[in-house]
């Protein structure tokens, strides 16, 4: 079989704040591929099906020598993302063709994996899908952000019935439903009437668009907040400060407005957090993973999702080379659902 | 016997950034009080002894209107905060003439209490001192810093031998000492040489006045932190938040820098809450006290004074007229050790 084309999107240059497509992420088509007869050296090589695009992705668009949680992408290699992928040949007895794969991958159609088991952050590891769910939905509700959802749930909200939950961005659709599962009245805040619609489908009690209505008076009517689940940072971390219950939590799983701002965003009453007796924890899902947890996460969200009984909402962009456009989504808050870059069928 | 002169010192406007001495805060002596024929109503007159001078009480110095974690001072009124006082003369079943007591009384030599189990915050209660200890220190390591400090720390810090405690101001000295009991390097920060030499005193391994030297130097080079205990928030919580370990600690009980600033004071780096996995924690010492508890820190810490084992430093202020002067020394850092306004022998 002839060589064909393996497109990559490339970390091209150094955003200073929005990456600039064709400029900072450019979609390259210069490589080729034999599917056939490419060595594998002991690897997989592997179909990219679905990449996600998430905003900590912008953190890595840093030169090398900042440090940060997650290392810098390599300038001029693909940026990497969690991905679901199809095994098509394997020399490595962990895998075979035609497994499902996920784990950290770059944004490119074919993929030879020497050691899967080192990937970094996510190795390489066959997925289980007892309900036939679609392959999407492993890089949403079923994924990372459905594994920080409902770990970080578990592990931190300490939510008691009939306290207030106050979820921001489209993206809490699963911590909503856990919230009402646990019989708490939820406040969700969006950046649009349709995922304002959304969280209301899903059993907010109050759901409002932040960029016509005033958070500090949706909080200052519907609060006091007992359970913050931060997105975003910023004035919002603020506006809940001053609306917060005594003894309130806040759960700080992502502060997307302190991405694209060398300095980082203000939040100027820190103070409250004495004066409330206010505890905020901050964590990493990576932390999370163990054979319980992903056991219960099975039973309770896969289940759930398969019933219906749980609700999730995804935005396919359709090829690998509109992936800087699912980013900038994501990072603009325009994305309807999860933002998934659906790469090929299988 | 004649009326004599009872001195006040009133809350006479609504300062904007630091109190102004004989316009915000007033030292009245118009009033005057027979301490033998004054009716008691049931309640006791007592002689103030010890007044304690706390950056908190800023915060109670603002518009009634403005809701906050302690009610504003009423205009007009005196002042109020933690004292020792002896009692005179009592028509109340719990107090005798000569018992020693604590709780919160207004900036005035001689005051009636009505129903003293009713007074705010701290009800009036007879003060045990087993050591014999001098009553000054009641206010300080002895009083609610001491608490503050010795039930917070073994609440939150979660200390393992080992780790890495920064300390801010001079006030932390228990903080200190019991950080080092449990094995911990302690590195401490203070805006004076006294001070600095003070904490190298009390055994901290690193101690810096930072008015000479950079945080963020001092705590890139001894760090990073695992436990910060915050007093003072803004720009130094920033520098912590840039040198925190994973899974950091801080324990918020007080953020000096906020309380002069109208809008309060800007933290640039929470997103590194969620990047380093840092759990923040504001408590009040309020919700601390239990008979076991006094009773732990009567065993470690009044023990721990009387032998000297515990250090501790104060700065009197002698005379109720020097009270407004004490709060400004607080709110500045200027005071060296604990203040308290020493208003009268017994």
């Amino acid at each position: 079989m002839a060589p064909i084309t393996n497109g990559r999107v490339l970390f091209a240059a150094i955003p200073s704040g929005y990456p600039v497509l064709g400029q900072d992420l450019v979609y390259d088509t210069t490589q080729t591929i034999d599917l056939e007869s490419v060595p594998l050296g002991g690897g997989v090589l592997i179909k990219t099906l679905d990449l996600s695009v998430d905003p900590y992705m912008r953190q890595r668009m840093r030169p090398a020598e900042v440090p940060s949680y997650l290392p810098a992408f390599p300038l001029g290699e693909p940026i990497v993302s969690a991905g679901i992928a199809v095994v098509l040949r394997s020399e490595h007895a962990g895998f075979k063709a035609g497994d499902h794969v996920e784990g950290v991958l770059p944004h490119q159609q074919y993929t030879i994996i020497a050691e899967p088991e080192k990937v970094p952050l996510i190795p390489l590891h066959v997925v289980d899908n007892p309900h036939g769910l679609k392959w999407s939905a492993f890089l949403g509700v079923l994924g990372i952000p459905g594994h920080t959802a409902y770990f970080a749930w578990k592990a931190y909200s300490q939510a008691k019935k009939g306290q207030t939950v106050f979820v921001t961005t489209g993206a809490g659709a699963l911590v909503i439903q856990l919230a009402k599962l646990d019989g708490c009245k939820v406040i969700g805040s969006a950046g649009s009437d349709e995922k304002v619609q959304f969280m209301k489908d899903i059993g907010a009690d109050v759901a409002f668009n932040y960029k016509t209505e005033d958070t500090r008076e949706v909080l200052q009517r519907e609060g006091p907040v007992d359970i913050y689940w931060d997105n975003v940072g910023g004035d919002t971390f603020d506006a809940v400060l001053e609306n917060a219950a005594r003894n309130a939590r806040i759960i700080a799983c992502g502060m997307i407005s302190a991405y694209n701002e060398p300095r980082g965003v203000p939040i100027y009453k820190m103070h409250l957090v004495f004066a409330k007796c206010i505890t905020i924890v901050g964590f990493l899902v990576s932390d999370h993973y163990s054979a319980e947890s992903l056991a219960a996460f099975v039973k309770d969200v896969h289940a759930g999702v398969a019933s219906g009984a749980l609700k999730h909402q995804e935005e396919l962009f359709d090829g690998l080379e509109r992936a800087g456009e699912g980013l900038l989504a994501v990072l603009r808050g325009t994305n309807k659902g999860k933002a998934v870059i659906h790469v090929a069928d299988e």
